[in-house]
């Protein structure tokens, strides 16, 4: 048995900001973590973290403070046995619900403790996350689930029978992704602070390097999204992908109007055309894009979905044709395995949210177990891939020609190097003193 | 000129979990407060503060710590002469918004804040706030909205015309308001902690004190709702209308099936029937009602709806019969203008969600301006009333054979008894040390 003894959060933050990486047209952040630590009597230590944009990051760090006494005294081995009852203990607290419900900092909160203790669970076992994940049994993954609040839309018998099927074949497509590696995409040539010649180096580099999906900020003046998109096309010829993510600055009917000129560079995907709450509008957008392209192109969000429930409503109404679920936004590993059942249920694919800091290293293991376990194919998914800060991870994401390479160090990929943390730690870091 | 030299923020707790006040199926807290002073230098202290539900309240602090110094050094006439501009530096803060977006802590924060600058200008006006909102031009109320996001359900002109209509008859309605104050019902006859005789006694005191309209929770085991439901439809009698809260516990089937039962107390609206977040499942869930019962039930929600968005998919998509904004839950008053204007729009009678700590000040004067200005209708109007903890703030909500009475005092019913904060604060104050 191995007891979680006590629960450290870190406040670590890295100066992103003044140089214009990451910044869309709404956000301009310093990449943080509210990074968690889960020290044992016996073993290894649980790595977990939400990703925030900088100032508030002291925020998600005081919820995972309210949050950690659900932790600490319980054992790993009773906390895999009722995984259920462990995550309501975290999002149903009497006191603490209010400040959600499962949303916003308390959820995030919830997710860095949550992603913890599956990252010691996967270091107990000494698998990579995906691995720990894809090898469990069915009635193990589907009792991880907390089903209330999304029964209409898949029930228990229903993800045992997508996890069950999910056995066949599964060493094939292993053996696949250990040659291969994992598709992904990269969203570094395009962020809205770059001028027009580095967006066109950018690309250029990119694309030499084998890339073959990029992905580029829109939300500014029309005029401009249309010019810099010029370039990303230009430089990437025909064949290879273009997505676009406006980052929720366009009403619904600015969405539609914006896209109808965007059409010209035949964009994959548009990601957060509006605001992410908005399960109605991104269906109203949906239909008028599918029809606008033919279907060439769809609505893709998810980085700042809450919870579950958003994203059942969004599949439901079929508002979304790429899934972009966020590893520590929604509260953890167990929250992430209904939505990869209900993307799975219907028949959505799922490219995961990353980039700031972790969030590859986080997602990669979520996206390798949906493909061997769940979603069971690589058509239409790609995991992004952001070039920024990886050098903190003792075990950071490796790619070669556009594509993730398998994790192999036990655990979630989640630890960050002490020396990074002692270093970025704010206030008292020497980065931030 | 009157500038915002300081915001202090207040931990305020009332120990309210141990006698059950305020317990429903998945709530049980210590009523608390995260409560906001702006001083200036010259002239009064705008009060402001969001609800919460104990443990977590120094998150919510945390989070209006964060935000503060979009207010100090600023004057409040020129953010009442550029209200959008204002609110959007909160809400939209580039590595703040990251936190929500609009929603969670950092919104509640926000509405915190906001109603704080509200208050001010109330009170700088000499006005309640309920007269101080009806008697500003259409124009600058029209100004306090940001109808980002909300275009394609509402117009700027739309708004406009709604409230320059508004002003007809209006001195009619304030001296139906003056004569006979605002219809309200009662929620403290049926918490899920109460016992049944409690909830018997209960019952005649408030019918007998001139309640006729009363609401229970619901959510526990469903034999024991409609037992408790009984005993107060035969305590009221046939014509009072019984409100039934069942507080997100119910899947969307489970909220159908149990309403099949329920249907035999008559209940006028079942509140809370799953998922907050759950726009699609609210709507099919009225849907069945509506057929159960003839039309005589429908749905109400509300209370944690985090923002306009959310109240705008409700209505469009017929998901609500009675649309419950919680004054501090949103982003202030700014926000709930824009959401009495959707639900005017739709035809939708808002019933503010109050009870917790101070959140009957606030809504009353909502109540009241909504129906002078917006709604212009008390049909299936009613503020709801909890009698607790109104002797802490320095102008209560008074109440009269079950109707409010109008706010007298400039401002809006914020402000905290200065001994109340000293004695509740925590941890430091003499209830908690």
């Amino acid at each position: 048995m191995t007891t979680i003894t006590d629960v450290t959060v870190h406040d670590v933050r890295f100066p992103t900001a003044a140089s214009g990486d990451g910044s869309d047209a709404i956000n301009r952040g310093d990449y943080s973590a509210t990074y968690v630590e889960l020290s044992t009597d016996d073993g290894p230590t649980g790595a977990g973290f939400t990703f925030t944009n900088g100032r508030g990051n002291e925020i998600t760090c005081a919820a995972v403070r309210a949050l950690q006494h659900h932790l600490v005294a319980r054992t790993v081995e009773e906390i895999a046995a009722e995984p259920v009852a462990f995550w309501r203990t975290l999002v149903a607290d009497v006191q603490l619900r209010w400040l959600g419900p499962e949303k916003g900092v308390i959820h995030m909160a919830t997710g860095a403790l949550v992603n913890a203790v599956w990252d010691l669970r996967a270091k107990l076992a000494g698998q990579p996350m995906w691995r720990y994940l894809a090898e469990l049994p069915t009635d193990e993954l589907v009792a991880s689930v907390d089903f209330r609040h999304i029964t209409d839309a898949l029930t228990a018998d229903e993800a045992a029978a997508i996890l069950d099927k999910g056995r066949d074949g599964l060493a094939g497509r292993l053996a696949l992704l250990e040659r291969d590696g994992f598709p992904s995409y990269t969203t570094s040539v395009g962020w809205l602070g770059y001028p027009d010649d580095k967006v066109r180096a950018l690309t250029r580099a990119a694309y030499t390097d084998g890339w073959r999906a990029m992905k580029m900020k829109v939300g500014g003046p029309p005029a401009d999204d249309l010019r810099r998109a010029r370039i990303i096309r230009d430089e990437i010829g025909p064949d290879a992908l273009l997505m676009m993510d406006a980052n929720q600055v366009w009403d619904v009917d600015e969405a539609i109007t914006n896209m109808t000129a965007l059409a010209e560079v035949d964009p994959y995907w548009i990601e957060e055309p509006t605001h992410a709450d908005d399960v109605l509008g991104h269906a109203r957008i949906a239909r008028a894009v599918t029809e606008l392209t033919g279907g060439r192109c769809r609505v893709a969000t998810g980085e700042v979905a809450a919870n579950k429930v958003i994203f059942k409503q969004l599949l439901q109404a079929e508002a979304i044709g790429v899934m972009q679920i966020d590893a520590c936004r929604v509260g953890g590993v167990d929250e992430v395995l209904a939505e990869l059942l209900l993307a799975a249920k219907f028949g959505v694919p799922v490219c995961p949210h990353a980039g700031g800091v972790g969030l590859c290293e986080y997602v990669q293991h979520l996206a390798v177990f949906d493909f061997l376990r769940v979603g069971t194919s690589l058509t239409g998914r790609m995991v992004e891939y952001v070039d920024h800060l990886h050098e903190h991870f003792v075990d950071p994401v490796r790619t070669r020609g556009g594509r993730y390479l398998l994790p192999t160090a036990p655990g979630y990929s989640a630890t960050m190097r002490p020396e990074s943390i002692a270093t970025y730690r704010f206030p008292d870091g020497p980065a931030w003193r």
